[in-house]
């Protein structure tokens, strides 16, 4: 796969429906992948991928309506927020490298400071400061409380105006590795036991590295789920998360009902699956007919 | 996936550079995956996929250099053959269903008997008879047995002449589903466990459906292996097929060391056991990232 961004920019409107689809629209000269919108949230989390460059200018574009179209003065829902466009973060597929997405964010950073006058705080994988690295620590105090933030010496923002956009806030911007979402459903409807085991396979508390996870109960199935983030499954692949939260069960008797995983993940992460359950040895990423297809077109 | 036929076309040289190079060259307006040769055998495999139309063309331009470079008369080689293009299969890919690979075989068939003056059986799928549909069959008395074969009237070629090609010989060209040829290892030297195992597994002794199986010895690691054509891997996933093994082999006590899958195989037949084995719900074939920006190009 040749190098290619994705972009998971999260603007603060998940109810009107021009909105979203003007702003989706501003994203077509890359492939979106996902457009979905949480009314409570009042947000919608739209995915492209493109080449760097594209899917960067894709981001701007995105942007500039949404600074357009979205006053923040008005905007009310349950998710933390601070912009207009919120956050905007970059994450390397294919051949592209987390250097890349890292000069996509301060390239994009920079334009929607001084082209949109919209501050700017580069957060994760790009973060000037240490401080920044954490998005809950960027984003601490909301909408509401940017006007103070920014007045501290500590917050002056890595591009644009010192205060914040009369009706678009300002907008984290980010490059981080590829995450997966991904929930193991237990033969149980006892949250508890989920909860537990949630404990022991986070990485938090002495489980695997690179995996965030807690217990939860889906009502509609009476059935609790370990609900997790892997959040580098190029190195803790998804075999390995699953067999542990398998042998952790094991110890209550019971059994996994079924998986799921949230949205398109690379074909890399299957292959390392499929690799480890079939025991298949020397098998090649070539040796999937489209990818070498693919590839040749 | 759009319309997509694969074609491992088998010619009788194994050995002469210049003409394998020249014969692989011959099909580059189509995709080549795979140019395997041997010298033992004598006979080099073709493996390249197209658009039904242009594999079709691209068989067609390999079999004219092949007829014009290869002399039978010369030919010695272990695997049996019957001409300088022995073998034509034609497998359905993507959207592309097993009537298209009929059609482009019958085409080919046609081209080869009319244009280059080669008796053409058509076998398996495309067999226009019973008793042409197996392979072995057809090319029962090989290069040496053809004048006779011809002569018989059960034996009249679909298409061409009642003789052989005077250099030439016959071609058989058909119409199969992909198969996967899938090995087994395991951790034992004994070859007599692979063989049980493989009379246990396979359809002819009551094994299960589409699966062809022998063992035998791999000397260099002395490891008994249980060697396996999947001929229908869609019905016959290739986890029900390592599963089936591996339960037969635990009442030896014995493990799968690990297993083989020779040539590219479609996306699809890795999801299906990547699903079995996480235990995926509802996942769908679009969220492999790559299919969907395959699809898009």
């Amino acid at each position: 796969m040749a190098k290619l961004l994705e972009c998971a920019l999260n603007f603060s409107d998940g109810r009107r429906r021009g909105v979203i689809d003007a702003l989706a629209a501003a994203a077509s000269d890359v492939r979106v992948l996902e457009v979905s919108s949480d009314p409570d949230h009042n947000r919608t989390v739209l995915v492209f991928v493109g080449p760097p460059d594209e899917a960067a200018a894709a981001a701007v574009h995105v942007s500039a309506e949404a600074v357009k179209r979205i006053d923040m003065n008005q905007h009310q829902g349950e998710h933390p927020r601070m912009g207009a466009v919120d956050v905007i973060p970059f994450v390397p597929l294919g051949q592209a490298t987390m250097d890349d997405a890292i000069a996509a964010a301060r390239w994009v950073g920079r334009r929607l400071g001084d082209d949109l006058g919209v501050p700017v705080f580069l957060y994760e994988r790009a973060a000037a400061r240490p401080e920044r690295r954490n998005l809950a620590d960027v984003r601490r105090g909301e909408y509401e409380g940017l006007a103070a933030r920014l007045a501290d010496l500590d917050w002056v923002p890595d591009f644009g105006p010192r205060q914040p956009h009369p009706t678009a806030g300002a907008t984290a911007v980010g490059a981080r590795i590829f995450l997966v979402a991904f929930n193991v459903n237990l033969c149980t409807s006892d949250v508890r036991i989920a909860k537990t085991i949630a404990r022991a396979i986070r990485a938090k508390t002495g489980g695997l590295q690179n995996v965030k996870a807690m217990g939860v109960m889906l009502k509609e199935r009476s059935l609790a789920q370990v609900s997790m983030n892997v959040v580098d499954p190029f190195h803790t692949p998804l075999y390995r998360v699953l067999e542990a939260v398998r042998m952790e069960a094991e110890r209550y008797g019971i059994p996994v009902v079924g998986t799921e995983i949230l949205g398109p993940i690379p074909l890399t992460l299957i292959l390392e699956s499929f690799r480890y359950y079939l025991q298949v040895e020397g098998f090649r990423d070539d040796q999937v007919l489209e990818a070498t297809l693919w590839e040749a077109s």
